[in-house]
Order: structure tokens, then sequence, then C-alpha cells
């Protein structure tokens, strides 16, 4: 028997990312954990953010915007980027910055960046998902193996809403795509 | 100095969930983890499959859909729900069902499951994202704290998408909307 917990916001593990873009010709940035991967081919990822962000008419105007991943040692400032709205908050030299292809501003100390072109708005209720064209993913050369992106390396940030928690990221566990085929039914 | 990967997917850490609908009348799951919360108020959660899985249909036609938060423990039947598509595998009598208020069936060994109304489908390259209202979140009392989800109960997998590896969650770190007032710019 399941406790029934009503219409809320379920605590899955978020992924933490720091959304870069220029607002009114400065970089900005906020703290963002609704986040996902929307389209394989062509690489496509969503970040919703609330509609009243001092961010939002930034990413419109400048057709452009990062997902930063910061590392768990970054957990003050992503905590802080997030408290605060550039409305009050000059938040353009809080990092060290990367440019890349695009006006959209990174962060140098995030272990990856991936810079995106806007595709289009959804909006939801009182939020707005912005779906970005990924034009290139940057990350430190510390945190590859064979070339790719190792979580382990970066140890990123989770956050679980409901109860405000960060969580760092575990150990690697089985391998997917393979650890079900022992799996009888 | 980064490294450019490219137009990749990127390897953040993912929440993994199994997506349950009816597909011709009978219970089915996928293994998703393109997830994501898109609204506050009220409370909507996204999840992007593939258009050419056999679970979509089902979505369209049920216009209800459930996301199953699996433990660490189920790893072995998550993946396999994954590898196998429901066009050749009967999925129905791999979990113990679990009913609610629609006919969206759900997993009872999931800690938590999530029940959603159909709100809306949005399409970007080869996938679709299933927007779903939520209808009500269910959850075993043993993950509970505080009447809320504590993640660190529930044990769930996160996935690297990239070195397709799962990654068990990780301590309880800093507190969220908290840790950044001792920051300073």
């Amino acid at each position: 028997m399941k406790e029934e917990l009503g219409q809320i916001i379920p605590s899955y593990p978020m992924p933490v990312a720091l959304v870069g873009t220029l607002v009114k010709d400065k970089p900005n940035f906020l703290t963002v954990a609704w986040l996902s991967m929307v389209s394989y081919k062509p690489p496509m990822i969503a970040a919703t953010l609330g509609s009243h962000h001092y961010t939002n008419p930034g990413i419109k105007e400048s057709k452009c915007f990062s997902v930063c991943i910061p590392s768990e040692e970054m957990v003050k400032s992503t905590d802080f980027v997030g408290m605060h709205s550039g409305k009050d908050q000059d938040k353009s030299g809080i990092f060290e910055l990367l440019k890349g292809k695009t006006k959209a501003p990174m962060i140098k100390e995030c272990p990856f960046c991936v810079e995106c072109e806007l595709e289009k708005v959804d909006t939801n209720g009182m939020n707005e998902t912005f779906i970005g064209k990924i034009v290139e993913v940057y990350a430190d050369k510390e945190v590859l193996t064979d070339g790719k992106i190792d979580l382990s390396k970066v140890k990123p940030l989770l956050c679980s809403q409901g109860d405000a928690q960060y969580y760092t990221l575990g150990e690697k566990y089985e391998k997917a795509w393979s650890t079900g085929k022992d799996y009888k039914v």
C-alpha cells in the first residue's frame, strides 16, 4: 500500500546546471535543474525556467544559451546564482567566462558546457521551456575517459526539490543497455 | 582550454524511470531517462521518447502515462525493459502492478510512482516529448521523511548516456536555496 502525496512536484534526482545567456548585452547565469535532452538527431536540450526570470527575455533576444555543469566543489556559487536575480545582482563577474561560437556566455570553472542556439520556446503553466539545438560541447581534458565525458571525474551536483537537498553523484554501478541481458522474465 | 566534442549528446546525470502506459489495452513499460519537470503550477512532467517506440501510440490513445522511479536494486529489470520492445516482448507481467486514478499502469516495486494525464505532445527531430499533468504521486512509507520523498531512502538510478553507465546516487550534500548564503562575490 502506497501513500498518496497529491499533485506535488515529485523529488526525482535532478541534474544541476548553470544556464548562461546575454541579458541587455551582459553575461548572466541562472541555476536550473529542470533539464532534459529532447532530441537525438539533431541533439537538442531543454531547460525549463519560471517565466518571471530575468534570464528569459535574454534568451529570446540573443537566441542562444549555454548549459554549464558545475562540479560539487562549486556548490556555494551555484546555489548563490539560484538565489539572486540578475535584476538585483550583477552575476557577470562571478565566474571566469568561456567564449564559444555563439554569444552565449559559458563558465570556465565548469567541467563541461553545452552551447545552444535557441530552437523554440514552449509554455506550460507559469514556466517556459527553452529548447536549444546543441552547437558545441566543451569539456576539460581532465574529465574525459577515452574522449568521452566521465561523470565520475566531473562530480556533478544533483538536487532533490521537495526537501531542498543537494546530493553528490554516487559510484559507477552496472552498465546500461547491458546488465539487463541477465534478467529472466 | 577545453576540448571541443562536437554536436554530441552530453553526458549529464540523467534520472532513470520506467514509463508505463496501456498499449492495445495491455500494460507496457519503457525505460526513459530524458525526463524533466516542465510546470510548477499545475505540476507537469515531461518524458521524451524516440518516436518509433511501441509506447508512444499507447500514450496518445489512453491519454495517460506513469513515471515510476526504480531503486538501484531493480537495475536488471529496469535495463531489460529498456532493451526489449513491447512489439516483441510482453512486458505486462514483469512487475507487480499498482492501479491509480487513471488507466496508466504503475509498478508496485518502485519506491514511488507519478501518475499523469497527457497534456500534450511536442515533437523535436525524431523524438516525442509527452507532457503530463500530475494526477497523483504514490510513495512507499519507507522512503518518506517528514512526509516527503527522501532520495537517500529511494536509492534511485542515474544514467550517463555517452558511456552507457548507470550510477547510484551519492551522499546528502549541502542544502539548496541555503548554502549559497555564505558565498561572497
